[in-house]
């Protein structure tokens, strides 16, 4: 996995350097900002925008702005989702929530600020033509409508039992939404075909239901040192969660099989795509 | 004046209708979006971009997807604006505000599906070309950001003595930025020369003012029953108003000579635009 630890981190370098470039305000609002923007994380949706649209041979300054655009509207939801009317987090990433540091006015509006902010750097990217921008805006903005409402029925779920497909759907939007967009992006990027967004699609779909797998393992197995964030967190809070459903044996299980159907979409792609599966795989196993 | 109400009536309905077929899932979330949606507003952000995009010869249909956008994006920032860490009202148009009638959680999320979803109202219309949905995604997107940038700056300012240029930029972003894009959107579709966009951009920027002056004027002048809203509200969170700078006969000057700015602006036009200088006259002298 030594390619794959390199790609991520200069995808991670070049990701701050343009986040840097483009958030450059003075005054309380981009401080918060800036204090969510730049708080440690693992920039995995912009690096697998740029794996994705790497694969279909886009150059990585056509990708940038893009994949600057998919973390500001994710750590927007973070901000939100940490707020104390939802799930009342303190930490994030090792270091005090946004309205923890600031107040709760200033990190409700730092995350409305970088939504509109994540519309902005794509539909001002000049580097893109002007119908492949309309489409990743079309995109972004059914993400962001996606990510709300599963938050909203991940919220309403908490303490009531629900099903196997309940939690996938809660997933699927809350968590999937924005990582198969992210995907799909970087293949919108590189010009891909339609059959070949059709499967960069499902691969992202199942991607992103391993990636919320994993973290409810973690959530589960690991501490809160090791994850930066308050573990244990989901049992506390009633949380809808594949281990809650179907304990932990049975998620492991799932995540292998979901893992494989990663796998088995990247194989429609008949194109290299050594990193993607790579990237399944990292997500598979990761320990944080 | 009766034209003009003819104009605002049948505007409201129109926009009314289109938000209802735009805005028609069901659950709890999707009953807040439409408890604030529905709320008695005035829907004077859309009835402008009618009336400036009529102005330059755009058919109504053309039209009404965009001002549906606008309305939605100033939803969403009434609802946050409401909320307790921000203004605290509980009262708006007469009924309880939306973190009152359902919770926090549901209306902070209630605001960011509103925000996502006036980007997507524009980014599928498919009645507009490509390069002009772009042009008012670009202009929603930076109006957007102005807008949370001067709701931070007038929080900020509460308790403290400003000038009357610090309160002329606070409300030219918190309220002026998305008035004067329901006009200049109204032209983009329009297809105005740049020259015109130029005018009625100036026209928006003043009329924008305009709003704000008289807002604060109603804030201190009628009560709470004939706005719906809580009236003195401004005094009591010692908010940046134009009347705690320039009292209430300096402020009548203000409106006056920005009431006359935005008629010097609609000279540049060229083009008849009655229906734009009535709408100036009426926020001049509006009673609510």
């Amino acid at each position: 996995m030594g390619d794959l630890k390199e790609f991520f981190g200069a995808a991670a370098a070049d990701v701050e350097a343009k986040l840097s470039e483009l958030v450059a305000e003075p005054g309380r609002l981009h401080d918060a900002i800036r204090w969510s923007l730049f708080g440690g994380g693992k920039r995995f949706r912009p690096a697998l925008l740029l794996a994705s649209g790497e694969t279909f041979g886009a150059a990585r300054e056509q990708l940038l702005q893009t994949a600057v655009a998919i973390e500001m509207l994710h750590t927007y939801s973070l901000i939100h989702d940490d707020l104390p009317s939802m799930d009342n987090d303190d930490l994030r990433r090792g270091r005090e929530t946004c309205h923890r540091k600031f107040d709760e006015a200033t990190a409700i509006l730092a995350g409305d600020a970088l939504q509109a902010r994540a519309f902005q750097t794509i539909a001002d990217d000049q580097r893109l033509d002007v119908s492949l921008r309309l489409k990743l805006l079309s995109g972004l903005s059914l993400a962001a409508s996606r990510m709300v409402a599963g938050q909203q029925v991940d919220l309403e779920a908490e303490g009531r039992r629900l099903s196997i497909d309940q939690v996938k759907n809660i997933h699927a939007n809350k968590t999937g939404a924005l990582i198969e967009f992210s995907v799909v992006a970087g293949a919108l990027i590189g010009d891909a075909t339609v059959a070949e967004i059709e499967a960069i699609g499902e691969y992202g779909q199942n991607l992103g239901l391993l990636f919320q797998i994993t973290d409810d393992l973690l959530d589960v197995t690991e501490t809160t040192e090791s994850l930066g964030k308050t573990a244990g967190k989901d049992a506390r809070l009633e949380k809808a969660t594949y281990p809650s459903v179907l304990g932990v044996e049975g998620t492991k299980d799932l995540a292998d099989a979901v893992y494989s159907a990663s796998l088995s979409a990247l194989l429609k792609l008949k194109r290299p795509n050594e990193l993607l599966a790579q990237i399944a795989k990292f997500i598979r196993h990761r320990q944080s």
